[in-house]
């Protein structure tokens, strides 16, 4: 009814304050749907539709800018700025993004992702503004969760010092995927669930001002220092306030007027502003109520009852990971683990139930989480630090500078390794083998299958040195089950030996290029298959002993090409002047956006059909050239 | 005459407190003396000559730790722990370190450089201590500046719901390298400043309990919450209290005895707590205190005038970044920039007194600092982020995420690029190459003499990209000031024509390469020497023509291998199927400590003459083998 009426930005402002409510229920119940049916985020969405709504109606877009830190709660924004019909296609491949993206719409002034950075973003746009004499309003609106991200605390520090109008909105639903942790969490607990203090305010200070000694300087003095204190008791975010920004709140974050009227106060105020907004992630829809951490990011579910359609019944990497953690803790008692706000990502909660004084969730702190495990490893430990691969970029400065450097045996286990699918750019993890390979001391593993992970896992446990192990978001390959030699120290695994092309590939890559064989052993060639195992430091003997009797070595990985195992394996074969030519398979120099992983893989020819293509293509100007 | 008492840690207890003053007096003599000759940090070491003797008396070495957050005030700490003979060949290769290491004392627990690690560190080795079962003190020294870093208040925010004892020392000079920006050391300032409330503490809380009205639950919860804003009053850090972190503080850091007394009760408390200690940077030696900037890190000098010895009168690519970005302003307004706390370290301390309203220091806060940029350049300016190779590692996330996904125009201008010397393994910016050539989008490039500096940031500013420009802490190169061809995007520049041999050189490499090419033509072979300009992308069509009359391409550039130009080059002579062979001359995958960087270079084989000897060697076998 009322949400038909809205199919541009500000049209929002045409729909009385009277239906408001209604308006929200319209939102929620076309997210519910969607979502149901593409997946996607939808605890974070529920819980600020209203603080979207009362923002659209504070605001004129696209002049003003919101930022939405890590950005998965933008859909009721993307809807009331003309792309709900774009709702169907949400988080497909050419679809509608579930993050704001430029080029979908110029009210999307930020792109966001990772966590925490939407300060650092905002303050860039009001400087920007400032210098161009412009006047429009830029809102940052980041969660509590974001807000433990050193570079938040950074900005915040850095907001503390501005001279004009900047509103930051914290939205406050004591969450960030899973339950939030640390200090700051707790004062914002306490801030939440005080009692209004605004009630005694006015009777305390009447009775202080009337009781105080009015004599003397000293006196004045307490006066002044009592005010200031008075602050603390009236004003909760007293924190903020020593950073020195505006603290405003806490508003109910439901209540769109209330919030409405707290933003335009807002804009009036001549530096960083601060609003606490208290919102209920999964509002609206009671499973998501109860359950925030199954539905923060969601497949396709049964709206009835809340359940996931088509769950597969394999056991995933992250599942098995898990497992052999827990196995590993009872044997090993410096077993410890390490997560930054993601222990059901991870798989780390069932470890934390059975050794909680073992396991440390550091809250969305990556740096944090990497240095922390260097210092539990420099005290006798051996931590293991479980992350995605895109989240562990943030701490590339600390595996180099505090782990590697003093050689300390950290573990990191990097889930979501590769093409990851639906949240696009910001989340594939294409990165990770170049930026640990450039490390010194770092030594880089990647399994094949499931009981290669777990072998893997081992094998980390065992060896006095940084290790990195990577895998993909998906079901942990079952194949290849007789192929379980024991894990040695930088050794690849022959699978099939055969003669004229070897493929040299990486953990995910070693089921595509059984695929790949297949395809080249159907044109009559034969071929070698090779588990590199090692991406840092490669297997050179293997790598020598292939390019005896191979005329063509393909290395193989789900990585970018600049910094990864091809290049080290072709650098090789230079060094040691081998005779083979090598050709490597990687994701080319670019972002891969959002879609389903096996449509992207095709579409950058890095899928099984796709790679014998290429293989078959370069045999043949090989043949013709003469080589 | 009682630093000679002092041969290894814990013998500082046996000096009778009645010395404690001279003995400070000595150390900071020695300090004077031996820095004056081999250079280092001066002004922070003189700073905490008393902090340092403090934790010394009031803990016992090794069993006990401290970490020293950055690390290069320890000198102390290492004059007390048996190192005081090292002092000679302090930072030169093979001789003492500048900064905390392992590999020297058992009291040197984590080693440091790069700032805001301590907290995260020294909370890994107090969950190690307490799952160990042991009882002994961890202490991690931290200056007001580095916290600012990010990571030190993800790692505070932890600290807080610590149950055991952890001790955090505050040193507060009210300094990072220069002057101090932003909330927190505003905070800092307020608590330094304010005269002691201890005073009235005891009338004021007398009076409140004789006459506030004594019956109902409301007036109880009143006097509470009073107390608990009493606190505020009487305890000036409520921001770490709001952390979950217990203040103790201010104390002169110059009180040895006060200190010790302070650390003393500290250890009883069963949680984290900051000690607030007011420090002054250079104290006892007036040219320190009076210039702590420019005796932060200092070369020689004269310890009667404090004026450096041996200053070259050239010009270094620092100041000439310096002079082009003032001209640049002066031309374009929307040229902002910014800096991490580097003021004088990456020369804007000149771009900041002309245009201060388009400087940006963020403190020490790199993560924000990049991501900030990317702020402003989406509101349509054109920042350039000044800051130093190996700092910027921190910010690998920012860039991939929030520069270059967007694909906006912000300029990173990266000095220290390179071997740097005397600051060792955490400093040497040898990375930056590998790290941002992993990124989409991402466009490096390297000037051979100042004056492409100067034309590479213009160009720079002229394209909507990102663009990283890269290079050395050395006097800027004048030589082949003849060749000034304009810089064309991607393209490299011809500097000698021959054939035989091609030398494609990166940034400082192209100087070393014309030593290399008068080594080969002295042989009698013929060479010619390409200015290889851009990293990424590189210049396909200038390799291809070098194929072509060349039997030998030769890469060259001052960054490890993995990642870096040379892969890129090979990778491409690979799928271009170019006959020549390409041999690539990198830093090997290993840290490079501190010394001399012609010492380190000769060292790594990566001089002149090493380089020459390689290239010569290869010759060899291509010829003996035919090829």
């Amino acid at each position: 009814m009322y949400l038909e009426k809205i199919n541009k930005e500000n049209d929002i402002k045409r729909i009385a304050p009277e239906h408001y409510d209604e308006l929200a229920q319209e939102i929620r119940r076309f997210l519910i749907e969607k979502i149901s049916r593409t997946g996607g985020h939808l605890g974070s969405n529920l819980g600020v539709v209203e603080l979207t709504m009362a923002l659209h109606l504070s605001l004129t877009l696209p002049e003003d800018k919101i930022i939405f830190d890590v950005g998965h709660q933008s859909y009721t924004h993307k809807l009331l700025t003309g792309r709900k019909d774009d709702f169907d296609g949400l988080r497909t491949y050419g679809g509608l993004s579930g993050f704001p993206k430029r080029r979908e719409s110029n009210c999307d002034p930020f792109e966001t992702g990772h966590s925490s950075t939407s300060i650092s973003a905002g303050l860039g746009l009001v400087k920007a503004r400032d210098l161009a004499g412009k006047n429009h309003t830029v809102v940052s609106v980041i969660g509590d969760g974001a807000l433990t991200g050193g570079m938040a605390l950074e900005a915040l520090n850095n907001a503390g010092k501005l001279e004009s109008n900047f509103i930051i909105i914290l939205n406050d639903n004591n969450m960030s995927i899973s339950e939030n942790v640390g200090g700051i969490s707790k004062y914002l607990r306490s801030i939440r669930t005080a009692e209004s203090y605004q009630n005694f305010k006015i009777g305390l200070e009447d009775f202080l001002l009337k009781n105080l000694p009015k004599s003397g300087e000293k006196t004045v003095d307490i006066l002044k220092r009592f005010k200031s204190s008075f602050k603390q008791l009236v004003v909760p975010g007293m924190l903020f306030e020593d950073f020195g920004v505006t603290y405003l709140g806490p508003v109910d974050g439901h209540d769109i007027k209330a919030m409405a009227r707290m933003f335009r106060e807002a804009k009036k105020i001549k530096h960083a502003v601060l609003i606490h907004v208290c919102t209920k992630k999964g509002k609206g829809y009671p499973p998501a109520e109860r359950h925030p951490a199954r539905f923060h990011g969601t497949g396709p579910f049964d709206i009835e009852t809340g359940l996931p359609e088509n769950k597969s019944g394999q056991p995933s990497y992250t599942d098995v990971f898990a497992t052999v953690m827990i196995k590993l803790a009872a044997r090993n008692d410096k077993i410890v683990a390490i997560t930054a706000a993601m222990p059901d990502g991870t798989g780390l909660k069932r470890f934390r139930n059975i050794y909680p004084d073992r396991f440390f969730d550091v809250g969305i702190a990556e740096e944090h989480a990497v240095t922390f495990a260097a210092g539990l490893a420099a005290g006798g430990m051996r931590p293991v630090v479980a992350v995605y691969s895109s989240f562990l970029q943030r701490a590339y400065d600390q595996i180099l500078h505090d782990v590697c450097i003093q050689n300390l045996p950290v573990i990191f286990c990097i889930d979501r390794a590769g093409i990851v699918g639906a949240d696009g750019e910001t989340h594939q993890g294409v990165f990770d083998l170049s930026y640990l390979s450039s490390i010194p001391n770092m030594h880089i593993m990647a399994p094949k299958n499931k009981w290669e992970l777990s072998d893997m896992i081992k094998f980390a446990s065992e060896v006095p040195i940084p290790v990195a192990i990577r895998y993909p978001r998906s079901d942990a390959y079952d194949g290849l089950k007789e192929f379980r030699k024991p894990i040695e120290y930088g050794r690849s695994e022959m699978i099939y030996d055969e003669e004229d092309i070897a493929l040299f590939a990486v953990g995910s890559m070693v089921r595509t290029a059984e695929e790949v064989r297949a395809g080249l052993k159907s044109q009559g060639l034969s071929c070698s298959l090779i588990n590199a195992r090692f991406v840092k430091p490669i297997d050179e003997e293997a790598i020598s002993i292939a390019a005896e009797k191979h005329r063509l070595i393909v290395t193989m990985e789900e990585n970018v090409l600049s910094g990864g195992y091809g290049e080290k394996v072709l650098d090789y074969a230079g060094r040691a002047r081998l005779s083979a030519k090598v050709m490597n398979i990687a994701l080319p120099d670019e972002y891969v956006e959002h879609g389903n992983p096996g449509v992207l893989k095709r579409v950058m020819k890095v899928d099984g059909e796709g790679i014998t293509a290429r293989i078959l293509s370069e045999l043949n100007y090989m043949e013709n050239s003469g080589k």
